[in-house]
């Protein structure tokens, strides 16, 4: 087990009517809120009139439009806006987007340097924020409960997600499965495959050794949205399976379940950060399609792990496989639930449109310095990964 | 899925040499800090000199001789001195028993009315303490990350375990895995039986529901004490080892494996409390003792959800089993587990006398008014499940 810290000063209020808490948590916070959002679906839903009722009291600035994948414009927009207003408190309401944003934000108002260069660069961690809190409208990123948010430059096809520090961690979080009632079955099928992704950058990630609790809970989450994805599928209202999703993302990427490991490659991630800020497609839907390809290849050099990933997720019966054979087995159960699900396998689903896309996605993942030497993943290796589900 | 609210600020340093950022993390606490420990153990390892050596800009109130069990006259002492050398922060250096003591004893130091029934009083919540720190030494009760804390009064045998509210939490705490290594095979075995025990009383406590994180995530924790205590009790300076039976402890009742799930009835913890009371014993040690006979009984009641614990924990083929039968076959293994690693499994072990302390541990719990009526367990009950173990 590596050394490690955990801190997370996060207060999650989970479960049906937690909103109602909302107007006595921001008691504290100051008179003027900063309320994000995004293209809209608070306002159909009814979930925005609640969140005013909720602030009744505060002076609200209202900042809706947040679009998934959040760029730097819409940002300094923001950022301009809670500035201007004297903003105490930023509230985001939405999906990981809006989430992420409200974080971003909070660090940028009180940051004084060209925010784009603070928010992409690894090396400088936000110091201060203003105070953020949050309220899940969307499932997958689990940001509402933790300090990490992903910016997009879509001028140069560059997608930083990134750990934003103590100073980022919302002070609480409001999360009604119910919320999430709404959410049609292909963004909730993104969402929940994001979380699995979220998850196997750190189960695979130190593959030559058991760790009894970490890989015990990593298991348990790709279960349940292997269970309840199916649930949510056929009856959207269904409670108990909703708040399995948003409890699964949620601990996918809390840190409990993967403390003591190592980060791994990240290479999925990387892969997909360029078709999203390329193709502008749902960030779960382009993993769903680079995930396999990726693992696949993985496999070959880890297939011990692969096989635990079959046996104790999919529970396979392995017994007369090599570990590879095994290991593979698991990653078509995997394919096999991508595909029931409704999530695209191909790159064309996502909007590529020739052969070029395969080369110039490939180019651009070395180009952006994002494939570590640890796997030997190159330009060669990605473009045949890439073809193959193209 | 209960609606809940997860909350725990508690930084965790956790790992080899993690002592060494004590120095750096006790900057912002004041000047005077009171350094409880028990029985001078740490004096004989070591650890105290490391301490001190952190401490070297502080001036340090030393209160050693914490005994297990802490009474509360220990506890008025304590705080005594607390509030004549107006000391700014505890720091507990030991096992469950010294760091539930500092919170105990920071949140006394800064009330003014009678401690005892201010600490035993679950409607009253400590609404401020002094900050907290802990570095543990000893495995099982989890204390160094959560709130809780246990407090004895040895004239009643009462021990009560409390919540003891935000103003509890320890602000960090230093877990080396390493300062573990010279802690005996019964201390050893006890503190990882607690952590067994902790994780029951959620597990069970939803036996109509199975809710995949949860369930899996308590699954992993009782696993990992199964496979990894019987490696640390052949190699007490197996890190990876004392490494995951500490995680395993603080996961257990750190919340996050059992969010949304009931607190169950918690009556062997009762009826070990009464044990320890009476008999002084390791707590571990006590509920190694009455908890397969409770279980024993509830199996009756739930057999369902002891099926998946006897497949899903000791991984026991039950395909030609009823429910019931499948039940008895895992609490059959645990007593197994339990022998095997050198833990008591009769009250004459733990100091009982005679068949009077079978009636009176059960007429003390009935007294206590500590069964609650889900149940079915009264005085009968209690009395048989006492015998069968005498």
């Amino acid at each position: 087990m590596l050394n490690f810290e955990f801190y997370n000063p996060t207060r999650n209020l989970f479960g049906k009517g937690s909103l109602e808490k909302l107007h006595d948590l921001m008691e504290n916070y100051g008179q003027n809120i900063l309320f994000l959002y995004g293209g809209g679906s608070i306002k159909r839903n009814g979930i925005f009139d609640k969140v005013m009722e909720q602030l009744r009291d505060k002076n609200v600035i209202e900042m809706g439009g947040v679009e998934s994948n959040p760029t730097l414009d819409t940002l300094r927009r923001c950022i301009a806006r809670c500035r201007e207003e004297k903003a105490d408190m930023v509230l985001g309401v939405g999906g990981g987007s809006v989430m992420d944003s409200a974080k971003m934000v909070a660090a940028g108002a009180v940051y004084d340097g060209d925010v784009w260069d603070f928010l992409a660069n690894h090396d400088q961690l936000p110091q201060k924020a203003l105070p953020v809190a949050t309220v899940v409208t969307m499932v997958g990123t689990g940001s509402e409960v933790n300090q990490n948010f992903v910016l997009t430059n879509p001028q140069t096809c560059e997608k930083v997600g990134k750990n934003g520090g103590d100073a980022c961690f919302p002070q609480f979080a409001i999360c009604d499965p119910e919320y999430t009632y709404t959410v049609g079955p292909y963004q909730t099928a993104s969402g929940a495959f994001d979380t699995i992704a979220h998850v196997f950058e750190h189960y695979f990630a130190e593959a030559d050794q058991y760790m009894p609790i970490q890989d015990g809970m990593q298991e348990a989450i790709i279960r349940a949205v292997i269970t309840e994805l199916p649930r949510v599928l056929e009856e959207p209202d269904h409670y108990e399976a909703r708040a399995n999703l948003m409890w699964a993302a949620q601990q996918a990427l809390f840190g409990i379940a993967d403390m003591g490991k190592g980060h791994g490659e990240r290479v999925e991630h990387k892969m997909e950060h360029i078709l999203s800020a390329k193709y502008n497609c749902a960030h779960g839907a382009g993993l769903a399609v680079v995930v396999p390809p990726f693992r696949r290849y993985m496999c070959k050099l880890q297939p011990k792990k692969y096989r635990q990933f079959a046996e104790n997720v999919f529970h396979l019966d392995c017994t007369s496989l090599s570990d590879y054979e095994a290991g593979i087995k698991g990653i078509e159960a995997l394919e096999a639930f991508i595909h029931s699900v409704g999530l695209p396998t191909t790159l064309r689903e996502l909007g590529a449109s020739g052969p070029d896309d395969v080369e110039f996605l490939a180019s651009e993942l070395v180009k952006q310095g994002r494939v570590t030497k640890g796997t030997g993943i190159g330009y060669n290796e990605l473009k045949e990964m890439y073809a193959s589900v193209y």
